[in-house]
């Protein structure tokens, strides 16, 4: 496959999101509906934003949620975004969404009419830079271009009583997907030509540009993550792969005592069996904000600090200081664990460290990290201190897989 | 639509199991990957065995499965089962399942050919008793009968080189889905006379009716919650939507300390906004296990209970009890949140209680109960006491819907 830098791509994107919540049986657009704290089209603009190449991202909702979407971009702080009003169909909100390219020039805005423009769903949160640029890439060889899969299901034409009529031999079809790419001509000139009807009831645009510009399009076959949130369990699954997502990545910070290193060092054994990527570092590496970012590469969302006294919560105040001002990220938020060494048949917890944490907690909400304190009994017997580390990594784990903000704050123990 | 009595259907049913877990990109067969503790194909098992007209159930495993297929019918007590051996594909796993049915009678054992066959992939857990009733009936009266649903997806055909040639108008055309109901002779001599071809590459019994038997399908429209679990995300929704139908109903229970009545009713008014169904009961309630059987008709998954001392664990202990000797329900986890009543600026967990609720979960975790403790301030000021009640509702909350084990015998504080 030809594989042209995409340096030299002038590419833009057009997402409608005029879609109605019917299908998910609630009043509420699928697109606006919360997934990990932030509308689930925020995680489709993030896909956009992150793809450099992409200059200009035109967001197509229904007049009713014009106000609604503009205050999400300006809360989320999302960049290159362009809302506009759709029609009454898929097809007359996408036509709507290609007409800003040329309004835009025409009223000396600074969008400009691009080469290539990919065509994606609000509703398709987990696309990657890969396929966009196969799909854009394919668009500027064959004019057109399409994300496509294999059925699930086999595809069966009614009689008009409701009875079988016949089934598709399955393998000789494919689902079409998203994205899309096209040359801009060529779909903005099949708007132009396809008729009420088309815009009316049809929902492809790989079929308009084959019927009115005589562009047959390259079908490339997409990942499966690629899907449609259509229905409310998309929802559960769109949530719970993005916190799969987040859940990769655990690093883990001891002070230089010998009790918190030994704990880390055990900590770090055991956490390997649960989270894929499990880094552990010592306070004097980590002195600058640059040096954090640096060790963590922007991918590390998942944080636990040992702290040596049950009292004692330096560490983690130091770390949640860092993360805040650092602005390592902010679009899903971190997890802080913050672990405290106890004496065996000592009275649990004190007072003074589990309003310490909650206060601490509190503060860090509001930056989009939640921290959760674990007290970890420290026993010099090691088969002992070994079932306390083992329960504690399950406790992690199972912290930072659900990530729920009403836990935050609370004191676990082992 | 005729909806004769079921109690005259002569119904059994076919569960093909033989798929491998290729597309879910891991080594586990997806019918057999843990769903919520049990491995998937017990929940639709579970789903099949509360339909009393359905006689008996055969399930289709390949070969390397049949010992770990039969250790989870024995493992998790289900009923009404036989488990069989299938061939290299789904078709020809289908016609074992079938041929059992007359082998059966032949050998002299208890199953007999049912006047109606209902086919159904294990890998779709939620199919319910009124659409099991619709395909049946309907196949009573048709022949054949399927589930249907409509695309999601437009349905395009490709050219040899990998380019689009036509679209299918979405409007004509279905996803054929799960479960079809046939004329055991209907299908069975479908399957006599299919070809070889037939019985390697082709997926869908109602072209067999169709094509060999001379019988058109009635095509009925399904929900949405009968699709197939084929990635890694279908798990992820499977486990959540069980979840959060586990969720629905939640008993609070309270002894008849004012102190405790108060905080009870709080949680009341509280936990409606988050749960659908919320009872409180009170102690003098529920002498018997016949009694609690009673109150919750096996639905209610989720109990609080109000203890008016930290250190007092007798109401939880009796309701863990009850609801280990009532056998309420063992398939689901049940959870219980042990509630106590604390008094402002005390010293806020005592070890007593903690070692208590500790052991009690351990215990409690073999009977598939999940014990959970959360200590409430109870303070006489009124604006005080809501604030905790409704902090402690989200907690609450979390912790039903979480439903994690890891995170069993904790303590929680508000
Ligand atoms: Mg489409
Ligand atoms: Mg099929």
């Amino acid at each position: 496959m030809d594989r042209a830098p995409a340096g030299s791509l002038h590419a833009a994107a057009v997402l409608p999101a005029g879609g109605s919540g019917e299908r998910l049986g609630g009043s509420i657009p699928k697109q606006f509906c919360t997934v990990l704290g932030r509308p689930l089209i925020c995680h489709t603009l993030e896909s956009f934003e992150r793809v450099t190449w992409i200059k200009d991202i035109v967001v197509v909702v229904a007049s009713e949620n014009l106000d609604l979407m503009k205050t999400i971009v300006n809360k989320y702080g999302h960049k290159r975004i362009t809302v506009v009003v759709g029609g009454e169909t898929r097809h007359r909100s996408i036509f709507n969404g290609l007409k800003v390219f040329l309004d835009g020039q025409s009223l000396g805005s600074v969008i400009q009419k691009p080469e290539v423009v990919i065509i994606h769903d609000a509703v398709r949160p987990f696309v990657e830079e890969d396929i966009l640029l196969q799909v854009a890439i394919s668009a500027r060889q064959y004019g057109a271009a399409g994300a496509v899969r294999p059925l699930v299901s086999t595809v069966i034409a009614s009689s008009p009583e409701g009875c079988l009529d016949h089934s598709l031999e399955r393998a000789k079809y494919r689902a079409s997907e998203m994205p899309q790419a096209f040359l801009f001509d060529i779909i903005y000139q099949a708007y132009l030509k396809c008729t009420e009807y088309d815009l009316d009831f049809g929902t492809e645009c790989l079929h308009l540009a084959l019927e009115y510009s005589n562009t047959k399009a390259k079908l490339l076959e997409g990942p499966p993550d690629l899907w449609k949130v259509t229905y409310k369990r998309d929802l559960y699954a769109a949530e719970s792969m993005i916190k799969e997502r987040l859940s990769q990545h655990l690093c883990i910070i001891t002070n230089i005592n010998e009790e918190a290193i030994e704990v880390g060092f055990q900590l770090h054994e055991n956490l390997k069996h649960h989270i894929s990527h499990v880094k552990a570092i010592s306070l004097s590496m980590y002195k600058t904000v640059q040096d954090l970012q640096n060790i963590f590469h922007g991918e590390c969302y998942n944080f636990i600090c040992i702290n040596v006294k049950e009292s004692d919560l330096e560490e983690t105040c130091k770390l949640v200081d860092l993360l805040k001002n650092g602005k390592v990220t902010t679009s899903y938020p971190l997890v802080v664990i913050s672990i405290h060494l106890t004496v065996p048949n000592c009275c649990s917890s004190d007072t003074q460290t589990l309003t310490g944490i909650r206060q601490l907690a509190k503060e860090a909400k509001k930056s989009n990290i939640l921290v959760y304190g674990l007290l970890i009994t420290y026993s010099k017997d090691a088969s002992r201190l070994q079932e306390s580390v083992c329960e504690g990594s399950s406790i992690i784990t199972a912290l930072i897989k659900v990530r729920n903000p009403a836990l935050l704050g609370q004191i676990m123990t082992v």
